[in-house]
C-alpha cells in the first residue's frame, strides 16, 4: 500500500521543551497524512549533566507537553508521529519512543542498547523489539540510535514484519548514515533515520551530525539531508516492495537464512 | 601481533586452471610473510552452463592442480592463502575456500548462502562457519560472496573469535563494497574481500565489481581496487586491535549484545 513518509531534522535547545515542541509544531502544520519521523530525544536535548536534569525533563508515556501537542497535531493533520523522549516510569528513567498516531497513542519502545554516558542516567529497555501496525499494512518498527550498530536490532524488527524501519537518533560518530544503506538491503525494508544537527556545549559537548535520511529496500538512497541545517522530508512509499523478501527467483532473504549455523 | 596481509583481485579465464594458477603463482612469486585471500573460484570461473562442467572442474579438498601449486607457494614463500575452489565431496559439489598455511592445508568453509543459479550445481554448505588460528593470534573467519548479505555471516565469526574476515568473492552487485565498512565496524574486525573483475559471456553474461579492499576494525577503508583491473595489495595489521571490542569507557561490542531480545 501506499503511504507517505518522512522525518524532521531539528535542532533543539537544551532541555527547552516547549520551545521545541512547537518549533516542530509550526513546522509540521502543513504536513498532512504522513508518516514524520522525529529524532530520539527531540524536545529535551540529550547531553544531561545531572540526575536531576532527566528527573524533571521525562515525563510518563502519554503525558506532559510534547505528549500533548503531538496528539493534538496527529490528529488534526492525519499523521503517524514516531518521536524520541525521556520517559520516566516509576523510579526508572529510559530513552523511548513513541508512536502517536491520529491523536492515539499507539506503541513505545525503550532503547535497548544504552550509549556512553546514558548509562549514568537511564535504564536499559525491557520491553523487547516491537512492531507496531497501522491498517495491517504500514508496519512500523522503531529504533534509537546505538541500537543501529547491533545488526540483531534492525534485523529482528524486520524477522517480526517491519517494513519500515523508524531510527531515531542523535549521532555524533559518522558511521550510521551509510550503514542504513546497508540495514535496508540486508532486510529489504524502507529506512527512515531521524537525526538532529547542531552542539550541545555542557559539561562535555556533543555535536550531532544530521543526515537524516531515507532509503528504499533496494538499497536507493532517496533522500540524504545535510549535515548542519534543519530540514524536512517526506516521500511516498510502497510498504508492499518491503514485504517481499525475493531478490531473485533462487534468493529469498527469509528464507534462505541458515539459522542452524548462526550464533 | 603484527602480520602483513592483503588480496590478489583477479581476471580468471573460465575452465582454464591450469593457466589462472599459473598467472596467479607468479604474480606472488614476490610476495612473502603475507596472509593473501583470493576470490571465490578464482581458478575455475564462476559462471557454469552445465552440471559436467563442474564436474570436471572441480577437486577433493587438498588435491589437484590448485592445491598442489599453492601449496608448493605457500611453503616457499611463508604464505597463508585463501582461495575459493569447486569442490568435489563424494557425489556433492560445494562452492568452497580453503586456507593453506606455508604448505599445509588448516581448513575448509563450503558456502552455506548459495547466489542465484549456483544452486542448480552446488550443495549449500554443511559445515558451518569456522575460525582457523594461526599462531593463537591471527584468527582467520572465511565467508564467501552471497554470505556477506546475512549479517549472521561476520557476526557468527567475530563471535567465534575471528579479528580478520577473509572474504572471497565473485560480486555482481554494487553493495558489498560498502556494506563490508559496515562489517568491520559493526563486528570491530579487520575485514579483507578479494574479488574478481572481468566478464563471463557464456549461457548468461555476469560482470564482476572488483572493488577488492581491507578495511580496518574501525571502518577505515585503507584500500580499495578499481573495478576493471588485476591487482595485489598487501598493508601490516595489528590484530590485537580488533581482539578488543571497547568502543569506550561504557561501551563494548560483545558485553552490550542484549540476545535475550534478539530473533
Amino acid at each position: 500500500m501506499l503511504y507517505n513518509v518522512g522525518y524532521l531534522q531539528n535542532d533543539p535547545e537544551f532541555g527547552n521543551i516547549k520551545k521545541n515542541v512547537d518549533d516542530v509544531y509550526k513546522k509540521l502544520e502543513n504536513t498532512k497524512d504522513t508518516l514524520i519521523v522525529l529524532p530520539e530525544l527531540f524536545a529535551s536535548g540529550y547531553n544531561f549533566n545531572e540526575m536531576s536534569e532527566v528527573r524533571s525533563l521525562s515525563t510518563k508515556t502519554g503525558e506532559g507537553y510534547t505528549f500533548e501537542a503531538l496528539s493534538h497535531l496527529s490528529q488534526k493533520n492525519n499523521l503517524h508521529i514516531v518521536f524520541g523522549y525521556p520517559e520516566k516510569d516509576k523510579d526508572k528513567f529510559f530513552n523511548s519512543a513513541a508512536l502517536i498516531s491520529k491523536g492515539r497513542l499507539i506503541g513505545n519502545y525503550r532503547k535497548i542498547h544504552l550509549f556512553y554516558k546514558e548509562k549514568e542516567f537511564f535504564s536499559s529497555g525491557d520491553l523487547g523489539f516491537k512492531v507496531f501496525d497501522i491498517e495491517n499494512s504500514l508496519k512500523i518498527g522503531i529504533m534509537i540510535c546505538f541500537d543501529w550498530i547491533f545488526p540483531e536490532s534492525a534485523r529482528t524488527l524486520m524477522l517480526m514484519g517491519a517494513n519500515v524501519i523508524c531510527h531515531c537518533a542523535n549521532l555524533v560518530l559518522p558511521f550510521c548514515p551509510d550503514a542504513a544503506i546497508t540495514r535496508s538491503v540486508e532486510n529489504h525494508v524502507y529506512y527512515i533515520l531521524a537525526n538532529r544537527i547542531g552542539t550541545e556545549a555542557r559539561k562535555e559537548t556533543h555535536s550531532f551530525i544530521g543526515m537524516s535520511e531515507i532509503i528504499s529496500p533496494t538499497g536507493e538512497l532517496i533522500n540524504r539531508s545535510p549535515k548542519d541545517l534543519e530540514d524536512i522530508f517526506t516521500t511516498k512509499i510502497d510498504t508492499s516492495i518491503a514485504d517481499k523478501k525475493d531478490l531473485n527467483p533462487y534468493n529469498n532473504l527469509v528464507a534462505d537464512r541458515r539459522k542452524e549455523y548462526y550464533l
